[in-house]
């Protein structure tokens, strides 16, 4: 369930004017922006964006940009974008970061949002960038990364709930003798988690637990810690076998980490308060004994943290 | 330009009722089957397809097939349905056909269809067959044919007019490198046909001719013939750089062989009626001194014939 509070009634046109008058004038009202844009779905905003550039000839979002700095700026700019878009700078940020590529954030958008949504992301990007998103991926990746990861952003998954139990039950085996023999780079493990409907990917990794005694997460364990590729299809299998508990551990770490990782705290509030962020910040406090809301009060400041608690759910 | 006729008036309604009367009774009319269907466009089989089955309960599809048989059953099949269903069951039947899949008809559809027809394509692949088209490829293919094939029909490739002139370039070497070296399932060669733009392509082979002084596909003759992934990747370019003259060489083989092709014969002609038969044929003519249709009336016979005739713009 979402965590952001929308209220019954609202008017794009008068969130417009308020925005306007929020950017107005000496100095920005950084707190009418948040119980604002804090407070709409996507949907909503993206009706006040056309609103605003209609009323004022002015883009809404350029406006902000202008107007607000740093985290909180960033926030706000990756918040205010239709989903789609948003996942789409998103994976151009990670991909053009550094040598190498961010590439758990690539795995992250291509294995936690539906087979859908990716294609939508996948139009968002070219329609931006000029180049398709997997063309991108193979240009700034290589080795056994490059060829997980441009199967995993070029995936469109059958999205249907039939399971195969005979497939589940040979390609459980394919994937443990891979493992077994540290081959995880093999063709077939690559070929499995890429291609495979999530829901028969869960058979397989459950069948993978029954057969052999421990799960594939537990199992790939068995790597060198440091081997990128390994890491590539831990977060993989992560993300396609328990998008939640995945998404609570990149909140875990961002915070835990000496120093907040700002990024990953944006990215994944940002991205998840309108879809499941009620479920994640649960699993947090079962996993950590603390709210979500109170490490993020503690580790954020000014309206950088005021925006993340609205989008976390407080009340204003 | 298409070959087929449509008249400027046509009945959905008209069209079905007819129809059922060339299917009732003592033996079929296929005359009659042919100067309706042969004379209608995609989107006008479709309604005829909706109006039968309001007014019969009945599926057209099912009754043309118990009523027809032979090639040309297969022929009215391939050309009733909807593009987008037709090129998933022409992928599903070349995946299929035996060890080894016939990958030339993969290669086909993935590269001479538009973007965004591959994803129709992989959209009505999922529909029919509850799995996903590049599962399917993946699972029945191996070692270099698959990663090539995999990654043609996943792209969505960026379907702008932009060329990046550099890249053209630094990439045309990188294939020549990989060709001259005999490294054609080198990586960089598989991840350039498959991700690039078509006209993004279209520029590096012609960068290639210029700076080498022989086209790439001249070059690929360099490997051993029996090559199967070598052969492959042959067909992939020159499926991106010149789908006509692609179409006007199957068109050639199907008939030139001993016994004519009749699946490639058909396929060439059902899929490419509406879009670039004319221009096909006046290739076939340049090339063979004969226009296809003459030749195509003497390798065929009776109802096959005439429907495969009326297809390439014969009036009735």
């Amino acid at each position: 369930m979402a965590t952001i509070l929308v209220p019954d009634q609202v008017s794009a046109v008068e969130d417009a004017e308020a925005l306007r008058k929020a950017c107005q004038g000496w100095g920005t009202n950084e707190k009418a922006i948040i119980s604002i844009l804090g407070h709409r779905n996507a949907a909503q905003r993206m009706q006040i964006r056309l609103a605003y550039e209609q009323l004022y000839q002015e883009d809404l979002i350029k406006r902000l940009e202008s107007e607000l700095s740093g985290d909180f700026e960033r926030a706000v700019y990756r918040w205010i974008l239709d989903p789609a878009d948003r996942d789409a700078v998103l994976a151009h940020v990670a991909i053009r970061k550094t040598k190498p590529a961010d590439y758990h954030v690539v795995i992250e958008i291509s294995c936690t949002r539906s087979p859908e949504e990716l294609l939508a992301i996948r139009r968002a990007y070219q329609a931006r960038y000029k180049c398709s998103l997997e063309e991108d991926v193979a240009a700034h990746t290589s080795g056994d990364v490059r060829k997980l990861l441009v199967a995993l952003v070029s995936a469109f998954r059958y999205d249907g709930e039939e399971i195969n139990a005979r497939l589940a039950d040979s390609e459980a085996d394919i994937l443990h003798n891979a493992i077994t023999k540290k081959e995880f780079n093999h063709e077939d493990v690559i070929r499995i988690v890429s291609t495979r409907s999530k829901t028969q990917l869960m058979a397989t990794f459950n069948r993978y637990r029954d057969d052999h005694g421990t799960s594939i997460t537990k199992n790939l364990q068995l790597g060198e810690s440091g081997d990128q590729f390994l890491e590539a299809l831990r977060t993989t299998i992560r993300c396609i076998n328990d998008p939640k508990k995945y998404f609570e551990k990149v909140l875990r770490n961002s915070i835990k980490k000496f120093g907040t990782d700002e990024d990953g705290l944006t990215r994944a509030i940002v991205t998840r308060a309108e879809k499941d962020l009620k479920d994640i910040k649960e699993l947090y406090y079962q996993r950590n004994s603390v709210p979500l809301e109170q490490v993020v009060a503690k580790d954020t400041s000014g309206e950088y943290k005021a925006f993340l608690l609205t989008l976390l759910g407080k009340e204003d």
